[in-house]
């Protein structure tokens, strides 16, 4: 026990110096100009193409996929996860164009958002800034580590990086690729640490007097653990269940070919749609989706109303609503109206991404208004949900609490700001009934 | 034991009761116009500048104020929590004022942040929305009741209020009143409810499947004590640490001036300034402030090197750096250098406001870009670090984390968004190597 006990504390000391080393070296990355991060991405980028520096990345990651299907074979890892593990050029071309994007996209600190004249001479203005340090515990997808990297980057945070100990090697040849672009920056190396043990994670998340924010990503019950673990804040998302609301003025080819992306495309994704609405008027759009998605080998499960139309379908039980199935399995259920359709949401979402099919666009309108989530869409797929497809460039995470940042979360999401006040001698005390007047006039920023 | 679990258990299930309610108001609120919530802030506003109206608040005030008289009388109240509690016309005047204000700044919800088009047909917004129910605790000042309230509904979100005991009859008084115009503009009363038992705060900060956010506002034990015992983001601050640093340029006048604004404006406020940090050179500057500030009964307390110059200064201990006297008493030291000084403030600063007095603006500037803090000010005083004076209308409170909303908190802090993506049947899998391009392009918003 006593042992345990130091072998923790050691953990914690060791953890501790690390996220404080970081914490020093994210204060010369945010002293950096603009331009200077910029060519700092632009050099990750560009060492991610290069075929000498690709040679030790891919060797790296074929180690971690051997041991890997070995312990597939041996029945120690699920199979599904060897998929995401393997590094290609692909991926790796693909991890390299996103930096350059990031790379491209305009500078995010120092310009102020707002500027306000308080009065003359006294000048107002708040400015974004990094966080500070960000904690991110990923799933073993190597990919991973760059694209977080590169927005901790852009966002001039520092950041103490934990990945699945599957990918360990590879997120160690990673790591020490974009130390290597730090230090040619000047940028001492600890600004992006990995950190490499399990009880890592744990000493990590007692650090609340050195993180600003952790970031989690996996299934729910590692996300539920880390929430229930910190006192940091921890942005990411536990679930997503996702619907799909087939309006009557639904189109069914377009519900069809929406409903089979959302839930086909990747189903253990968690922008991907578990359950399927319909109301009365809908029966055409349902029938084109119930077909396309037996089609694509979907196990449809339907309320009573929805088997009465198609009574081949498994009946789903109270347990399906609100269920993230991450698998090729839909629940199916007809509402009364657009009102039951929301109180569904309402009751069984997770307020990640909600979509509606609707030719009527009055009715879509008021959906986009009433439904409480991340991400609401009219006629696109729920798979739209994600940082690179908004443009964010890459994302840290999903968020589906509503503070500091909601939904796909990119660099934006690691900001905070200051209130820079600049004036000549000014007092508070001269200002109010019967003396000075605010001028409070808002300037160009 | 029994009793008292059951007597807890009552409150939590009435509070639950009260939140669900607010919750659902809320949306009455954020469903109105931006022009319609305005209305109702004028309306508010001239509520409180009818005589009719202020007859029984002013009567609810004096009960408060003789109960809280008579209390300080048998000596079971600190005679300085009577100053806030007194409401008058020159204060209701002033809080209508700035509901007024509140009411003709522009509308915070609806009009998107952020407009991008993914693809031909295919819009991302990212739009504003209010965070849903907001529960605050304040302290007894019962003009802080209809200054939150305004906040809420100028962003759309219900909130559950919960006012210092000592202010019971005006605070009921002034949400009975809140509640009225509300009703006459069609949104349930419940928008904003008053919390009127202790135990309801313990019960509130229970909820953490029904509120969003939690405002503390206090002293550091009671702020402190809801972090520790909620589950719910709280936004507030524990401390108010302030620092006024006198580089080597500081006009001594000025010096003086702001030094005395910043400890004698109002000694409790958390924008007060608790230390002066002086560096060589700026003797002068240090020899007005004392003169100035002795001349105002202020207790100064100095370091070894300070009681050099200043021998009569009593000596400060370790205890006095980083403490926050909330009256005439200040603490001062010389310091090496910038560097030392910005080393103190990383050290013993709680993150507010810090402050720089220097005629030299390549110094000033280096200060303003170093100091990780809230506020940073360069020639003004600290107590400018308020929600009116910055022009926010008024704040719901000061913030000393760095996520959501830092420094003085109006209603844009109280805005979450969701992001909105409107398209005519697009899906994700369209999208890749070899296939359609994203084309990020950004919108006028």
């Amino acid at each position: 026990m006593t042992q345990t006990t130091g072998h923790v504390g050691q953990a914690e000391e060791r953890v501790r110096a690390l996220a404080l080393a970081a914490r020093a070296a994210g204060r010369q990355l945010a002293a950096l100009t603009g331009p200077a991060r910029s060519a700092l991405l632009r050099d990750l980028a560009a060492a991610l193409a290069d075929p000498a520096e690709r040679e030790p990345l891919l060797a790296a990651n074929a180690r971690d996929v051997a041991a890997a299907r070995a312990a597939a074979a041996a029945g120690e890892l699920d199979p599904a996860r060897l998929k995401r593990l393997g590094l290609d050029a692909a991926k790796l071309d693909s991890v390299a164009d996103g930096l350059g994007q990031l790379a491209a996209r305009p500078e995010l600190l120092g310009r102020p958002r707002l500027r306000r004249e308080l009065d003359d001479g006294l000048v107002l203005e708040q400015v974004p800034c990094p966080l500070g340090l960000v904690g991110v515990v990923f799933e073993a997808r190597p990919d991973a580590a760059p694209q977080i990297g590169g927005l901790c980057l852009k966002s001039g945070n520092a950041a103490l990086l934990k990945g699945g100990s599957e990918a360990r090697e590879s997120n160690r040849a990673l790591v020490a690729l974009m130390q290597r672009a730090l230090q040619r920056h000047g940028v001492a190396p600890a600004a992006i640490t990995l950190l490499e043990q399990r009880e890592d994670i744990t000493a990590m998340l007692a650090l609340d007097d050195v993180l600003d924010l952790v970031i989690a990503r996996g299934g729910h019950e590692f996300v539920r653990h880390v929430q229930r673990s910190t006192r940091i804040a921890v942005m990411g998302h536990a679930e997503g269940v996702c619907h799909l609301f087939l309006h009557a003025s639904a189109e069914p080819n377009m519900a069809a070919t929406i409903a089979v992306d959302a839930k086909c495309g990747y189903p253990a994704a968690c922008n991907a749609v578990e359950a399927l609405l319909w109301e009365g008027g809908a029966e055409a759009a349902l029938d084109a989706c119930v077909a396309a998605l037996r089609e694509r080998g979907v196990e449809l499960r339907g309320c009573d109303r929805t088997r009465a139309r198609h009574p081949a379908l498994a009946a789903a039980s109270e347990q399906d609503w609100g269920h993230e199935y991450g698998a090729l399995v839909l629940a199916i259920r007809r509402v009364d109206d657009e009102a039951d359709a929301l109180a569904h949401i309402d009751r069984y979402g997770s307020k990640h991404t909600e979509a509606i099919v609707a030719a009527d666009p009055a009715a879509a309108e008021r959906f986009l208004a009433a439904v409480d989530a991340a991400d609401v869409f009219w006629n696109a797929s729920t798979r739209f949900a994600d940082g690179y497809r908004f443009g964010l460039g890459a994302e840290v995470g999903i968020s589906t609490g509503k503070l500091h940042a909601r939904g796909p979360v990119g660099a934006e999401g690691l900001l905070t700001y200051r209130w820079l006040l600049r004036g000549h001698g000014q007092v508070a005390s001269d200002y109010g009934p019967g003396k000075r007047r605010f001028t409070h006039r808002d300037l160009e920023p």
